[in-house]
């Protein structure tokens, strides 16, 4: 690729940033906007969403950088959770990390990339016609002194690295501890879920677990939830809901109405009336039949072999959680409770071999995905190729010969394309996540951030790199020691292109999650029609989308830093864009939902520690290639010496993140003790692992609280309303404490 | 290798085994050879030492057989403890699997094998000159529609093999759990080790573990003892003990002396008194500098940051050994304790990265080992290419010639020397796993047992099938695809080598273990000297010697069943030796000592579950060698089958073996709670975990309990002594409880 082509895509995509950044200064301040930029101020009723107009909501205005940069960790800590925080401080570290490196590459490693004359000389008069491959350490001479540069400089980072993943790895777990010895007493530090219940012949599942843990655990053991089968309870629910909702909208104002997108006049008037009392005597029939499988789910026979069980303190449900319960390994098997509200209730398999089968059938499923997903990424490698392309599609050489076009295609377009193909990819993985048996949100959430970051690295780093068919690649992994020579050749060939796929896939990533452009899109689509009568959603952040991608532009930033510096300002403009726009967004839009408590920082340990040791492999590769074995051999101590340091991270904090220490616990029991609302706590941690299909529907929730239906107002729901008075309006899956 | 060659093998060593066997029978009932033959029968008072002579001492006799064979089970268990019972049922095992591979391989594969020609015809009439190849599956034509039996064979005995897998591992693990709770109360089920005590400036570590415990377990927390440094005292001990032991030496019946192999005369005996006197001074001097040591050592000055904590109840040991109790995993860390006179006091090394650095240490020696092993290895295979040893040693020629030399040669001399070499792996990685941080004897042979399983497997399976250098071998780990083609060559074709094998090292380990031919030479070179002032030592049966010597035999009858079924009747005699050979060794030699409760069978499991997978590979490769792809491919589905089912094995059985259950434990306690000799116990387990090296010396154990030193009788002494009144004998290490 020619500096020509980099200069082109750089230019679509700031124009693209520039673009999205004017339009968001702009339209966020638009009262009819508030939904899609703001949902989170104005659910927590800190914007009112009808304000007057003024002139300056015409005009772009930076007001919002500031408040997000004025953003202390401790507001953030208290307003969004510590996953938040410790996705900041990713970001935050991966800015640090490549400020060294910057400072290295830019000041030290480029121009001695510049300055050697192995492939050509650069040509400064016209400086766009250069190929890029000029600026990596291609151009350095073989065997040549300036090499120990490079060398030093391998080391330089990977000391600092692991020196900042050592003091994050230390700060993140205190904070963890921190947070959980300041939080209030929560059901699920209280509780367990325990599957493979035996039962005995003629008793119920509920009977069995009340006897075992009476017997032996008389004076801790609190109370229990049998899980039941309530998938087809589910979508009765689902169904009436979704009627709820038409009723509703043909109801709501037919002025509106008129305006719509329909353009139905007076003509169906009379029409509609008869159907809104079709729909609710519908309603009325469907809601007869949730509350007769209601009634029959909550008999013994659809009950599964789960159950959560509640103690009355922390540590003794963390001592039946970690000790194996029965003689047999298969029964009784305990695991940590999710919050009452991340329960992930559709896919409740309680056998511990359909679990197991079901695991093994993800795995299988992920490989499937893999190989599938190489057809899109061979493609695009072959636009990066134009003379492939040409050869291929002979008509098209007219056209790609015009300057403008090439550049395109060989600068912008395979990034794209990939960058399309890839958007598909976190939410299958959270698909697969899901039917692994997971039982919480969160953890779905975190398995497939651990998938969608090794598929990506997979998928777009080695797909790039040794681009060929699946079997090519296959077979290099099965030839281990042949990996850093082909690394060493492969690897800066690709330079250029991960220079772009940063500038195309970073920036515009950043921009239009900024921008928020499908909800956007949407909101527009759906506002002629909808009217306001469209509840207000708070987005969740998908950290399995993010992470990752962060996680690869480390990888990226890591093994190229010494390879092709030039990538390293471009990743800095990316980190520094994500710092600020993720910021803004947490203070905007996003809710904090399913805390992990920052059980996400081990998997990008585990990726920051893959990422250097590839740096160092492709370092001895290098190495070797341009003739200085004597360098390469000294590389070798560095895995080495990287390996051990993440096996004491592991050894050292990675207990903290799976399980509270007994010291912990026992303190916070005892802090809870003296807490005057325990008895009323344990009163609501009876109920409180309550499948929400077995409660009234509830149409609505959020901050439209007073609309309940006029056809639902029995005694139990408004029980059910005035328990869930203190809702904080998190959407469908209310936090019912 | 010919027929003829095989022949003198088998010939040399059965009549080895019936000399073995023969002596045995008669040296056996010598009251002079008791201590060798019948330690255990004597210590426990079973077998008068001196009885009358009388003709039929002379004549052999199988009497010993038949109270071997009639041994049950529960007296095993009784006499010998659950170590032993599960090491019978692994013979056991190996004689089901291999009935019924023989009954296959011997009917069925046999004859197919030597009714093909792809070699040649067996020549019936000369037999001996017949190549051994011709009764492997070398011989059958390839694509033979014959070779399905082969494959058919390979299914059965994986579906054979597991299914007996399974049933050992369901009827070990219910044993397991039978056993604990039929026994009385132990100490080490009440008591956990800690390590990595923190300690504040100016308190002791037995401070910091009282106010930790105290706070956090008031109700079960029952006592501690710190562990101390006692390496130095420990060699005083040890130079005292050999100072009284010459003493007693010298002073004993001059008579007996004078018949002595020294030959020493009057000339000396007044000299020799002087010398006594001499000794017992520097005796006394020494006792008091061990007195003066052991109250320094007790202060607190050398105390390590690691203690031995003992609990109420199990139950409550469990939980604090399953939490992970401070908010820094690597402060007070928890280890489950050894049995009292299990624990290893030398190397007891307490800080977290110490242990670490070490086991890492170990590694590298373990690789290097393996290394260096090859060396000899290479040497022996050489042996079996006799035109090779021609080439290097020309003068030899002539003597290679003769036919009975290179039968020799070719046949046992390479099985011999292997073996010679492989006699020293067990010790060595003893020591190994003795510094690697257990703090168990036990563990440490569980440890050395394991590292002896693939060493052996590694060292003479894979460095005898792909002979060559080390480089060579790990070339062909680094190409995992080849592996298959390239086993399926080089294995059929070492077929004859490990036919041999079985026979050398097998037949004739089984007759030395019988005759304890290195005892029996020890015992001989010893009674002139030292008359019977010698202690009697009982021996405890070394399984990491045994155990992988039975499992390599494993792998090597599941790998070549069907690649040359005649290994099979070898094999099987090889078991059948080894089932009453070690039940004998049971009653009458080996005492029962650092019972693991059948720790060993996962090991035992893995390693059978690598074999199958291993002939599976195999099979893959023969298929294909032998032009059937058809079957090849329809083996793949074996070994994903394996795998998964070892996988449930894991799942279901092998918590069993780490730790018991909550439901085990609190029955056991509740049952405990009604024995009346509780308190005796507590108070007994408050000194349990005493360092013995800080107790008053004890000069003499087991059977000599009455011979104390005039020396020593102080009070402490003769507390002591009363303590130990229960002792059952067991050596150095008394039980002292």
């Amino acid at each position: 690729m020619l500096v020509s082509a980099l200069l082109t895509s750089l230019g679509i995509n700031s124009g693209l940033c520039i673009l999205f950044f004017t339009l968001y200064s702009v339209l966020r301040k638009q009262p009819i906007n508030y939904d899609v930029y703001i949902p989170r101020l104005v659910a927590e009723g800190k914007q009112n969403q009808a304000s007057h107009f003024r002139l300056e909501r015409l005009l772009p205005s930076p007001g919002w950088v500031r408040r997000a940069w004025i953003l202390s960790e401790d507001e953030l800590l208290a307003s969004s959770g510590l996953d938040a925080v410790v996705f900041q401080r990713l970001i935050t570290f991966s800015l640090r990390v490549f400020a060294l490196a910057g400072v290295i590459g830019i000041f030290v490693l480029l121009p001695l990339n510049c300055l050697g004359d192995q492939l050509e000389d650069v040509d400064f008069a016209n400086f766009s016609n250069n190929s890029l491959d000029v600026f990596t350490i291609s151009n350095v001479k073989n065997g040549s002194k300036w090499l120990w540069f490079h060398f030093a400089s391998v080391y330089a980072v990977t000391i600092w690295t692991c020196y900042l993943l050592y003091y994050e790895y230390n700060y993140i777990s205190a904070k963890r501890i921190e947070c959980f010895y300041s939080s209030k007493p929560q059901p699920h530090q209280f509780t367990i879920l325990v599957r493979g219940i035996p039962v005995s012949q003629g008793s119920s599942v509920s009977d069995s677990v009340d006897k075992f843990f009476s017997e032996y655990y008389p004076s801790t053991y609190l109370s229990h939830m049998v899980v039941r089968r309530t998938n087809k309870l589910r979508g009765l629910i689902g169904e009436s809901k979704k009627l709820y909702k038409r009723i509703t909208h043909l109801q709501s104002d037919p002025n509106q109405q008129r305006a719509g997108c329909c353009g139905c006049l007076g003509l169906f008037r009379r029409h509609r009336a008869d159907l809104v009392d079709q729909c609710e005597k519908k309603l009325g029939d469907l809601e007869e039949n949730v509350r007769m499988q209601q009634s029959e789910v909550s008999s013994s026979e659809e009950e599964t072999r789960a159950a959560f069980v509640s103690f009355k303190s922390q540590y003794a449900a963390a001592t039946v959680f970690h000790l194996q319960q029965s003689v047999n390994p298969t029964e009784w098997v305990t695991e940590r409770a999710p919050e009452p509200n991340d329960v992930y209730w559709p896919f409740f398999s309680s056998s511990f071999m359909k679990r197991w089968i079901y695991k093994i059938v993800v795995i299988v499923a992920c490989i499937l995905l893999t190989i599938l997903f190489l057809i899109p990424v061979v493609i695009v490698q072959g636009l990066t190729n134009l003379n492939q392309l040409e050869v291929l599609f002979p008509f098209l050489t007219s056209i790609l010969k015009i300057t403008f076009v090439s550049s395109v295609i060989t600068g912008y377009l395979p990034s794209l394309i990939l960058q399309l193909f890839l958007k598909s990819v976190p939410p299958i993985m959270e698909f697969l996540s899901s039917i692994q048996g997971y039982i919480a949100h969160s953890e779905i959430i975190k398995s497939a951030c651990n998938k969608v970051i090794w598929f990506t690295i997979w998928n777009v780093f080695f797909a790039t790199v040794f681009s060929g068919t699946v079997l090519y690649q296959v077979s290099i992994f099965l030839d281990p020691k042949s990996i850093p020579a082909r690394l060493a050749v492969a690897v800066p060939a690709q330079a250029s292109f991960f220079i772009a796929y940063v500038v195309t896939s970073g920036w515009t990533s950043a921009a239009t999650e900024l921008f928020r452009v499908i909800p956007f899109i949407c909101s527009l689509l759906r506002r002629p029609c909808a009217g306001n009568t469209e509840e207000l959603e708070i987005p969740t952040i998908p950290y399995h989308r993010d992470i990752p991608r962060i996680l690869f532009f480390g990888l990226l930033g890591t093994t190229y830093f010494f390879l092709a510096p030039l990538i390293l300002p471009f990743l800095l403009i990316y980190f520094c864009l994500a710092f600020i726009i993720f910021r803004n967004q947490f203070i905007n839009v996003y809710r904090s939902n399913n805390e992990t408590g920052g059980r996400f920082w081990p998997n990008v340990h585990n990726s920051m520690i893959f990422s250097l040791v590839l740096m160092h492999a492709i370092a001895v590769g290098i190495f070797t290639l341009k003739k200085l074995s004597m360098a390469s051999t000294l590389i070798f101590p560095l895995p080495v010496l990287t390996l051990l340091f993440n096996e004491y991270c592991r050894k050292r904090f990675l207990p903290i993140f799976s399980s509270y220490s007994a010291e912990s616990l026992i303190k916070k029991d005892r802090q809870d003790e003296n807490d005057p609302s325990m008895p009323e706590f344990f009163s609501k941690l009876v109920s409180a692992y309550q499948d929400p299909a077995l409660m009234p529907i509830q149409y609505s929730s959020g901050r439209d609280d007073t609309r309940t239906t006029p056809l639902l107002s029995t005694e139990a729901e408004a029980e059910a309303e005035a328990e869930d008075g203190d809702g904080d309006g998190d959407g469908e899956e209310a936090h019912r404490f």
